[in-house]
C-alpha cells in the first residue's frame, strides 16, 4: 500500500527511469507500471546492483542495472513478485518450485551473483549476529523434533537418492584427490581421509553419529579392521544400511542402531559424525559435546564434518522450511560450543568448501539426467525445488558463502595423538 | 586472622591430622603449627589432591595427600607461604624466582600435576569466562603499550637469547618431522611448513607481522623466491635482523620495518605472523583483522601461529607481570574475532601442542647448560624466573593446558586456494 502511494507521486514516476535498451519489448503505454516495480525492487534490494533482466507477467521488463544481463528472471504473476518483496528467500524458493518464477540463463551464475550481494558480517548488527542461531528455528531439534525433521528430508525414499547419488549412497561432501576425479573415487577418498585423520587401528571400536545409508561405517569396518556402532534416526536409511552390511558380510562388525545421538552408550576409541551437526542446532551443541565426552576413552579421537559459515547468520528460511527442517550451518565460533565446555583440544580443522562445490556439480548433473524419473516418482514441483536447492548450494560453496569444516579433536589430556599429519597424506609412512 | 581463630579451636587441631610418615622430621612440639598450615593449604587449594611434601621454614613438614610425594616444596620463610594463599600464581612465581620457595625433585612433573588440578571449563562460571580476556590486563596493548611490553621481554639482549636458542634465533614453536629431530632441523622444518601452507610462489610479496630476529623472513626470501616486508617493534631484534640479512645477501629482498603491525601498508600476496598474536590481546583482534584485510590481495592467503587455550581463561598473573607483559593465550573462539568480522575463510587449523613441548625440552636443556653464563649476565633471580617460565610452559603443553594453533585463512571469495593439503607433505606433488 505504501508502494501505491509512491506510484501516484510524481517522484515515483520520475525517480528512476527505465533502462532504455533498444530491444526491450516493453510498450510505452505500460512504462509507468514497469517503472513502479523497478523502483520497488531497488528500494527493497538496494544491495543488488548487478544486471538481471526482470520480465513481468504483463510482458514488460526492466533491467536491475546497466550492462549485459547475467540472467532473466521471469515472474509469471504479480503475486510471485510481491511476495518476494515481503519474504524474499522463502517466496523465491516457493515460486521457483511452483514454476511461477523462471530463471532463464545460467541458474548457478545467477545464484552466485545473489550470494555475492549478501551483506558482509561487519554490516550485520551485533544483536542480529547473536540471535542468528535462534531466530530461524520453527523446527526445534529435540529428540522428537529431530525425528520429524530427519524424516522430512531423508525418507523421501532410498530409490530417490539411489537415482543420482554415487554407488555407496554417500550424501555428504566428497574429497577429490584432484579436481578431475570421479564421484565414486572421491567419496571413497573422503572416507579414507576421515579414517586416516582419526588414525583408526585394527581392533578399535568406533561410534558414528548420523550414519546415513551406512557407507562410512562399512568402509571403516572393512578397510580399517574396526568395529562400528552407527546411529541414525532415519528408519529407511537404517533398513538399507543393515541389509547392505549383511550382503557384504560385515554384519558382525557393524551394528546399526535406529536411535538419537543423545542415546549413544558405551566407550569408544573414536567418535565420528559426518553431516549430522547441521541437524543438531546450536542450542544442542553442548549436549552433543557431553555425549562425546561420555563415550570417548581418554586416548580417543573424534571427527566432526559439517557444513558451516564464516560468521554466524540465519539459515535460508526456504531451505529450513522446505528442504532441511531444523538445519543450521554454524561458524567455527559456534562449533566451539561442542568442544570448549568439555575441554576437548581441537587438533585439526580443514575447510573443504571447493570439494563440496565439486560434489554438487556431480550431483546436479546426475540429478538433471534423471529429472524425468524423479518427476514421475513425485512431481514437477519437487524436481524444481531440488534443482534450486542443489544449484543454490553449489553457488553457496563457490562464492565462499558456505564452508565445509572437518574438525578433528581429542580429550585435552590425550597425548597419544598423531605426531604430524603426514600419515594422512602418506599412509605408508611411519610418523 | 580467620586462620588464627581456627587454629585456636579444637576443630582445627583435630580436623585434618598430619600424614604420619615415619621419617618425618617434624617435632611433636610443633605439630599444631604444621597442622594449621596444612589445614590452611587444603582450605585454599581444595583441588590439589596429589602428594607433595611441604617443608616449612621451621623444619616442620606435611604431606598434601597420601602416597609417594611427587616433589617437595620448601618454603624458606613464612611470608612466602602466606603470600601464596593470597595470590597463588604471582606469589609462587616471585618467591620461586627469589629462592624463597624451592622445588626439590622434578620441577616439570610438579608443574604438570599443578596444571592437571586446574578447574575444568565447565566449572568456570559464565561471567568469569566472558571476562577472561579482560580481567588481567594491566598492560594494555596500545601502540605505545605494546612497545613497552615487547621491550620488557625481547630486549633482554640478543646475547641472552643467542646463548640457548637455535642458530637462526627462532623463538617460537618448532615443527619436528619426527620427535628425535634436532632443534635446528625442527626450526627450519617449521619455516618450511609455514611457507608450504601459505603456498608461496616465486615473485610474490609477503608481509610479516612480528618477525622476531627475522629468520622466517630470510628463509622465505632465500628458499621461496619472495620479497618480504617484516614488521617488529623490538629495536634490538630489528637491528640484528637487518645485519644478518645484509650478511646473507638478502637485504634487497627482505625489508625490516621497526613499526607496529597497525601501521602495515601496501598490498601483499601473503600475510604471516608467527608468535605475535599472544601479544596483541583480544580487544585488538578485530583491528588486526582489518589490517590484514586492508593489506591482503583478493587472491591472498594468511597464516597466524599462536599459543592458545582450549577455552577462554585468564593469563597467569606471574607470566603476565614478570615475563610477558600484555600477553594472552586465546582459545579458537576468541581467535575468530580476527577472521569473522572481515569475512575471512579459515582454511586450516593445526594444533602443534606436543611440538611446543618438545621445543621447550630443547630450550630448557640448553638454558640449563648456560645458566652460569646467564647468571653472570643478569643475576640468579633471572635464571630462576626463566627456569620456572620454561618449565611451566613445557608442563602447560604436555598437560593440554596450552595449545599451539597454526591457522591458515584467505578472503572468503578467494577460490585460488590449494586444492588439498598434500603439497604441504609432498612438496614435489602437483596438486
Amino acid at each position: 500500500m505504501d508502494g501505491r502511494t509512491r506510484q501516484a507521486s510524481p517522484a515515483a514516476a520520475n525517480g528512476r527511469s527505465l533502462d532504455p535498451t533498444a530491444d526491450a519489448p516493453a510498450g510505452r503505454v505500460h512504462a509507468k507500471q514497469s517503472a513502479f516495480y523497478q523502483r520497488l525492487f531497488h528500494r527493497l534490494f538496494p544491495q543488488i546492483d548487478m544486471p538481471f533482466r526482470i520480465l513481468l507477467w504483463n510482458g514488460e521488463e526492466f533491467a536491475t542495472a546497466a550492462g549485459e544481463p547475467i540472467a532473466s528472471v521471469h515472474f509469471r504473476d504479480r503475486a510471485a513478485f510481491l511476495r518476494l518483496l515481503l519474504q524474499p528467500d522463502l517466496a523465491f524458493g516457493d515460486a521457483y518450485s511452483d514454476g511461477r518464477i523462471e530463471v532463464e540463463g545460467d541458474l548457478i551464475a545467477f545464484l552466485e551473483r545473489v550470494y555475492r550481494a549478501q551483506p558482509a558480517p561487519a554490516s550485520v548488527d551485533f544483536l542480529r549476529r547473536c540471535l542468528a542461531g535462534w531466530w530461524v528455528r520453527p523446527s526445534a531439534n529435540s529428540a522428537n523434533g529431530s525425528r520429524r525433521n530427519i524424516h522430512h528430508h531423508y525418507d523421501l525414499g532410498n530409490e530417490f537418492y539411489r537415482l543420482w547419488l554415487d554407488d555407496q549412497l554417500v550424501y555428504t561432501c566428497a574429497y577429490f584427490p584432484n579436481p578431475d576425479a570421479g564421484l565414486d573415487v572421491a567419496q571413497t577418498a573422503k572416507m579414507d581421509h576421515v579414517c586416516r585423520k582419526l588414525w583408526l587401528r585394527p581392533g578399535e571400536n568406533v561410534v558414528e553419529a548420523g550414519c546415513g545409508w551406512g557407507s562410512l561405517a562399512r568402509h571403516m569396518a572393512r578397510d580399517y579392521g574396526v568395529t562400528v556402532t552407527a546411529y541414525n534416526i532415519s528408519k529407511e536409511q537404517i533398513a538399507y544400511a543393515r541389509k547392505r552390511a549383511k550382503a557384504e558380510g560385515l554384519a558382525d562388525r557393524v551394528h546399526y542402531v535406529e536411535d538419537d545421538y543423545r542415546n549413544i552408550s558405551g566407550r569408544f576409541d573414536a567418535f565420528v559424525s559426518v553431516g549430522m551437526l547441521e541437524h543438531v542446532g546450536p542450542p544442542h551443541y553442548r549436549e552433543l559435546g557431553s555425549v562425546i565426552q561420555r563415550c570417548l576413552k581418554p586416548t580417543g579421537r573424534g571427527l566432526i564434518h559439517s557444513i558451516g559459515r564464516n560468521f554466524a547468520a540465519p539459515t535460508s528460511p526456504w531451505l529450513e522450511k522446505r528442504i532441511f527442517p531444523g538445519s543450521y550451518m554454524p561458524c567455527l565460533r559456534e562449533i566451539m560450543d561442542v568442544f570448549e565446555p568439555m575441554e576437548f583440544s581441537v587438533l585439526d580443522v580443514e575447510n573443504l568448501r571447493l570439494h563440496y562445490a565439486k560434489t554438487l556439480e556431480h550431483w546436479l548433473r546426475r540429478f538433471e539426467a534423471v529429472a524425468d524419473q524423479v518427476e514421475k516418482m513425485f512431481d514437477q514441483r519437487l524436481v524444481r525445488a531440488w534443482r534450486l536447492y542443489l544449484a543454490a548450494s553449489l553457488a553457496g560453496f563457490t562464492t565462499g558463502f558456505m564452508q565445509l569444516f572437518q574438525v578433528v579433536f581429542a580429550p585435552a589430556t590425550n597425548n597419544e595423538i598423531a605426531w604430524t599429519r603426514s600419515r594422512v597424506y602418506n599412509p605408508s609412512a611411519n610418523s
